[in-house]
């Protein structure tokens, strides 16, 4: 008598985006039956799309649309070093830098227990079968300064160590055009203890 | 180089949904496609469902499955009343009341300028018509009491005086259960404006 079982099943479906309760589902589901029936097509016609030709690249585990990504494909990155990142986003930001020429890893989430993501839901042995492929000579861990980014390069270097691969970690310090005032104590203090010699 | 084309479009279509801008839509874009290809795959199915089968009742032009609504269809509600709402949300509110047993009619929105809606967009000529079948014999204005909810009332009194009509509005006043102290004065200046009688 009240709600057709299509618009249910609409606001329920709506609900497996992270950040989205039963009111705003609601909300979501009104709003694209009675203002955006166009984009509600786009978007479900590209869930589908991408559903069907979005997988992980067998050598970064990014996602692609081939076996192996363009990238990783590419002839003219740096195969000795490997920079292990959580996330796409997280490469393609280091990407923007210029600062780098290598390959990547990317792990695709973090090891967080209280989320139930441990080393094997990371499939960290893929990891490390890559890494010890023979043409990597080191892995820069580039994981969140988060405590979850923290736990996992801890993780991943108990892991890497001892295989004759350099492991390194990037800079934490103070952010470039930072003004002290504004930084946390934290960073603040590793960067003290993380300085470098300018001159004897 | 970068994001595969599918998941750019897909980011780009998410984009669709209300308050989602291109962080978040990226945000959602991978962890549907990492975490809950299910849900996305339910979510593209759903959204197809829906817009197959849900259109607008011809008489109170809420989502419903067939030309005329249960509710519309039904004969133990009192085909005199006519309560007018913004949103189906709205509707299902007064029927959790059991206080009302006529019928609805529901804007599917509000006279709003700023948004480019007007009475032509609400299609306000569909109300008049439903309001002026001979059944009707009081519309009860039930929109918000907000500017656009107080526009809306105000244009639909116009459009329906005269014409042999009682047109009311659902009453204004402090809530039930309220506490003066936590009452804007806005709402207080009302109840006190509305005041009722109550002995001599």
């Amino acid at each position: 008598m009240s709600t057709p079982s299509s618009l249910e099943s609409l606001i329920e479906a709506l609900r497996c985006l992270p950040g989205i309760g039963p009111k705003s589902a609601q909300r979501l589901a009104y709003y694209l039956m009675q203002r955006d029936r166009a984009g509600a097509r786009q978007l479900a016609e590209a869930l589908q799309l991408a559903l069907g030709a979005l997988r992980h690249c067998q050598r970064c585990n990014t996602f692609t649309e081939t076996d192996i990504c363009e990238r990783c494909l590419s002839g003219k990155r740096d195969a000795s070093l490997l920079c292990v990142v959580e996330t796409p986003v997280d490469m393609n930001m280091m990407e923007q830098t210029h600062a780098y020429s290598g390959l990547y890893y990317v792990l695709m989430g973090r090891v967080s227990p209280l989320d139930g993501i441990g080393p094997s839901e990371l499939k960290l042995d893929r990891l490390l079968e890559r890494a010890s492929d023979g043409s990597v000579q080191e892995v820069i861990l580039a994981t969140n300064f988060t405590n979850e980014g923290e736990v996992t390069a801890h993780y991943l270097t108990e892991m890497l160590k001892n295989r004759s691969i350099r492991v390194s970690r990037i800079a934490r310090g103070v952010p470039v055009g930072g003004e002290l005032e504004y930084v946390d104590p934290g960073t603040l203090a590793q960067a003290f203890r993380e300085r470098r010699p300018l001159a004897e």
